[in-house]
């Protein structure tokens, strides 16, 4: 197998860290950016520092805000932005895609693939293969060229629009990371989303403490109290009564903080208090943070509007939504990716997962 | 005029407080509780010590938890319990009311005279009247047969079922108290309801902050940030355009702040932090508070279930509604007063007004 080149899109905390890794272990990569600014440093340095699980310098091919030559000729295109710019990422690529390409975002969050499928079927003879992963592979914090990497993490799940096709991009993927491993499906990646019960949620209840006190708490172990807790079980519920209609194996937020940290509880509440990894984690310094402005449209909006569509009932998801759109004064339904921005619009559970398992080919353009 | 009798239902903060008033000013007054453990001190005494704006004993004539000889042949009924406990003591008293006596719930919360009238019209051929306040008299705090009160309000606006009772129930409430003013109809005491406003929606969007610090935080100035006012002005805007609706003259809690506290403000939040007698107020001490179990059921419910017949959607108050019947694990909906309890299902605005005015006598028996 040749060596495989790659694009990063997005020079973000995530964007740095993995072209400067990727780079230092021999691939060819192109960082790309929208804004120019953001470059500067990382063009006078050629590439990205490493410190962390990772030391080193990954030297960079092509660092540029054109998306052209970003994406020109590359194998592979790891979107690793906020799932807000998703849309707006899958428009600026669209001309410049070729046949063969594999476009993986790093994560989608609920429904990114979907999205993305959604506006590239727009050029109806493009063989490229859309992909989303469930989970960013690294934490890690970059700015200006530097980036460490504080863990690696074991077990990164990805998905393919169509389907079979997702075996093939976890071969190309694992050429450089063996920590990719095969979801069930685009829904499952969507779905296993964590983020939608851990993070608007507590944000919102934690509204006036994080105003007044600059989010100088516990986010995790301060911020989720015994009555919070429960809210988020009655979400995490909602999130797998719609996962269960598109028959996709989920697991409970508890499962899942023991199976990712060990940690035991008879409630979700315990197991969270029990989560080490949580310990001494503040909460955001302002509400205008990501837990809001990401997660409300990108991971509960099409969870509850997929949900409608098959006739699962999400009043818990709902409330928040709505909430949040309050107190930020916009409509989060309108922004977030409802079933017409997924282009499932109408279509019932059967027919959803025909879409990701790519035996739907009768689809109309949106 | 003859003096007036009384009997006091409740004997907490407002029950003690009021029958030792009364009882002060020379009125005979019984007073009543269910629980007949918490009238021991004050059978003890004899009656209620009085501090604070108002000094000296009040000696009771009958303190007893059988509801019959407690109203047998007073002239006014206090109903000074919580809002949820109205639609019980209603039956409780249902079998010994008689043609002629006055009942003034202090206050109705949301709807707690039509709820009251919907339980007492079973006994058709009975001819009471049936009152509510738009908020208690006092500032208080009782316990033991001793009572202080902080302040006794200026102004409290009281209405009947039917609305030309009022003026009646007015003038017999001046003969102890000239601060009772007549409202509109029982709608306006209803919809004016502030507490609806202050209540629910801050300790839901502090919970955690409440369970974890045992409510050691100023509720009004540290528990309500710009964000939640925010969300706070649109729960009042969905009150007000219930209020308009049923042609009820209502202001904005900003504006009640101003007429009621003199505090100024660009918004609500503003109007808040400018609020003197706020200042120091701690949030409860626990999630399990009047804030959310009378609240919620009794004034968020209300005013959302009046709002769907009558064509105004409250999504924001159905949110907060939904996730502290979350967090409680109970059902407000159906614990609270909804359109049916309230004996208002399936009528228009018009029909509404045409019950709380006496003008629709053909309602049938529930």
């Amino acid at each position: 197998m040749k060596q495989l080149s790659f694009a990063v899109i997005g020079a973000g905390n995530g964007g740095q860290a993995i072209a400067g890794h990727l780079a230092l272990k021999g691939y060819k990569v192109n960082l790309y950016n929208r804004t120019y600014q953001k470059l500067l440093p990382i063009i006078e340095k050629g590439g990205i520092e490493l410190e962390g699980e990772v030391e080193g310098f990954g030297k960079l091919n092509v660092i540029t805000d054109d998306m052209e030559k970003a994406i020109k000729d590359v194998d592979i295109i790891l979107v690793v932005v906020p799932a807000s710019a998703h849309y707006k990422i899958a428009e600026d690529m669209l001309l410049y895609l070729k046949d063969g390409q594999i476009i993986v975002l790093n994560p989608g969050r609920t429904g990114g693939a979907l999205e993305f499928h959604n506006v590239i079927r727009k050029r109806e003879d493009l063989d490229v293969v859309i992909a989303e992963t469930d989970t960013f592979i690294y934490a890690c914090r970059s700015s200006m060229g530097k980036s460490k990497i504080y863990k690696i993490k074991e077990v990164v799940s990805v998905a393919a629009i169509p389907k079979d096709k997702t075996q093939m991009v976890v071969e190309a993927l694992n050429t450089a990371f063996p920590q990719f491993i095969p979801a069930q499906n685009v829904l499952e990646t969507s779905l296993n989303n964590f983020g939608a019960v851990f993070h608007p949620t507590p944000t919102l209840l934690n509204a006036a403490r994080i105003e007044t006190t600059k989010g100088n708490f516990e986010y995790y172990r301060e911020g989720i109290s015994p009555s919070v807790a429960k809210i988020l079980e009655k979400i995490d519920n909602e999130r797998m009564m719609v996962a269960k209609a598109l028959g996709v194996n989920t697991i409970s937020a508890k499962r899942w903080l023991k199976e990712s940290y060990n940690a035991e509880g008879e409630n979700l509440y315990e197991a969270i208090q029990n989560t080490k990894a949580y310990v001494g984690l503040l909460a955001p310094q302002t509400l205008d943070c990501r837990y809001i402005f990401e997660d409300v449209p990108m991971s509960l909006v099409p969870m509850s509007s997929i949900g409608k569509e098959i006739g699962i009932k999400t009043p818990t998801i709902d409330a928040v939504i709505h909430l949040a759109s309050v107190m930020h004064g916009k409509d989060y339904w309108k922004i977030g990716r409802t079933a017409e921005k997924l282009g499932i619009q109408g279509m019932t559970a059967e027919e959803i997962i025909e879409l990701v398992e790519g035996k739907r080919k009768e689809v109309t353009i949106a």
